[in-house]
Parts: structure tokens; C-alpha cells; sequence
């Protein structure tokens, strides 16, 4: 995790002033970190659940090969209005007003245990709709993953107490 | 790819009436079938390409295992105003105005190859526009590549003289 830690780039004052944005992008070109983070994430949670719950839409390019790897469905957590059957909804707060996460109502079922996972943590808003969304469908959230935490923010005490982890923390 | 066929659910009215969407969580959800979809995938493009770039946001759930199971590199084709540092930017017609699709400058360079995915091919537009960001990088684009092809729409047409190969059409 050295390595993956090295390749993620700061970036000072994006998206705007003030706020230093953590870039994977340089992690996702180098293949061997890459698949670093998969064999990790894929080790903790093999047989431990049935599907892995991707947020939209950075939480898809580590949610896709980590189903893949494990052999388990993947679940997609959408921006509002883009799936197209029946869904549930769960919004959050952002800075100024809301924003809201959809699921389809047929994505899980009672009995299925899901790793929910997405790329950051910062204040926790969108991983605490998503928990909502994977239990309003009647799965259980084995836990909440993120590839790196924004400790600062406190997003891991907003979220007590469910299970979060974390792969990288600043 | 028979069953991966029968589990794609045609939607009538989304977004809007007339359309008839192709819905691939189905898929997604069916480890067998996804994984199928990456195995055909993997065969094709082992050995042919250095790097993996998806379209944002469904190509990436077919990028990122793709680009892991290959060892390959994974690089993001974002909407504008998602990626921090310097950027290439590409235009393309919609129904109504137009939209913008964005890579990093520093995403690829001269002598890599890659495959462009996205998860389906309609009128082409997007397609287009991320095959002009990754050549202005300096990479050479092996394929474009789709999981499911809308064959009314003529997106492989507008394509030509690009290669262009898709998983499934209708």
C-alpha cells in the first residue's frame, strides 16, 4: 500500500479553493497498484459476502474488478434518474442543499451481504445514503470500504456505528 | 454471451417515451454473466494493449476488471470538471446542444495502445470524442470497443474508417 499511497497525487485547490483533492488517476495507470488494492480488498472479504455495491461513479472502478475478483454481483448505486426500473432513494446533505443516490428495488434481496465501496471518505454523507439504500432492499452491509479516507472530516464518526474501512488514511 | 443476452432488460420509456433502454444491471448482478463478458473480452485485447480506457460511467464498470485481468493500465474519459490537473477536452453533439467529455493530458503517451469501452454504442458521439482524447495524447487506439450496440442507430457508421467491435447487438 506504500506504493499506492505514493502514486496518489495532491492536487491544491480543487475543485475550488481551499480544498487539496487526493487524484487516483496516477494509482488506476500503474497495473501492478492497481491490482495491489484489488488482492487486498479482495482478500479481506472473499467468502464474507454475496455482492459488492459500487457508489457512482468512482466507486464503480474499484467495485467492478473486486466483484470480478470474488466471483460475487455487482450492485450499482446511481445519481438520480439514471436507472430505469422501480429504485429507492436516499439523499444526503452537500455543502449547500442535498443531493440524493438511487438503487434499484430488485438489486438485493433478504438474505444477500454486501460490501458497499467507494473510492473516499470524506464527510460520509453518500456512504451513509448508500448503507440506507442496501438495507432498504433487505441485504445486509457486511461493511463500508473505501479505497482512502479523509480523516479530517470525520466522515468514519458520522457513520458509528456501522463497519467502515478504510485502505489509506490522511 | 446467449445468456448475458437474455438477461439485459429492455425498458420501454427511459428516459423518455419512445426510447427503449437497455438495462445491463441485470448483467452486472449475475457474476457468471459478467464474468463471462470480461473472460471474451480479456481473449480479444491480451497482449494487444497497454492500457484500458473507460467512459464515464458505465464504461468503467467494464474497464476496470478488464484493465485488471489484463494488466493493463486504467485511464478515466470523465465529464468536464471531474479531473484535477491538465486536461484535453473533446465536444459532441446531443439532441439538443452538446457535451463535453475531458482525459489527462498525462493519462497516456506516444506508444501506448489502447481500447476504448464503454457499455454501449448509440449514434457514436461519445465514442468519437474519447477517440480524439486518447490520439491527442499520443496513443495509438487499437479498438472502440461496446458491450451492446444499438444497430438503428448507425454509431458504427459514423465510426468509419475506426475499428469498432461490440459484444451484442440489437
Amino acid at each position: 500500500m506504500q506504493r499506492v499511497r505514493e502514486l496518489i497525487r495532491a492536487v491544491p485547490d480543487f475543485p475550488k479553493p481551499g480544498i487539496l483533492f487526493r487524484d487516483i488517476t496516477p494509482v488506476l495507470k500503474d497495473a501492478a497498484a492497481f491490482a495491489r488494492i484489488i488482492a487486498v480488498l479482495r482478500e479481506r472479504y472473499a467468502g464474507k459476502v454475496t455482492h459488492v455495491a459500487g457508489i457512482e461513479s468512482r466507486g464503480f472502478i474499484f467495485a467492478a474488478p473486486l466483484a470480478h475478483a470474488l466471483g460475487a454481483g455487482l450492485v450499482v448505486i446511481r445519481k438520480p434518474g439514471k436507472l430505469p426500473v422501480a429504485t429507492y432513494r436516499a439523499a444526503y446533505a452537500l455543502e449547500y442543499g442535498e443531493d440524493v443516490l438511487e438503487i434499484h428495488q430488485d438489486a438485493l434481496a433478504k438474505g444477500d451481504r454486501v460490501v458497499i465501496l467507494d473510492d473516499l471518505i470524506a464527510t460520509g454523507g453518500t456512504a451513509r445514503a448508500a448503507y440506507d439504500l442496501c438495507t432498504r432492499c433487505g441485504a445486509e452491509v457486511v461493511e463500508l470500504c473505501f479505497v482512502v479516507e479523509l480523516a479530517a472530516l470525520a466522515g468514519r464518526q458520522k457513520l458509528v456505528p456501522l463497519p467502515v474501512h478504510a485502505l489509506i488514511t490522511y
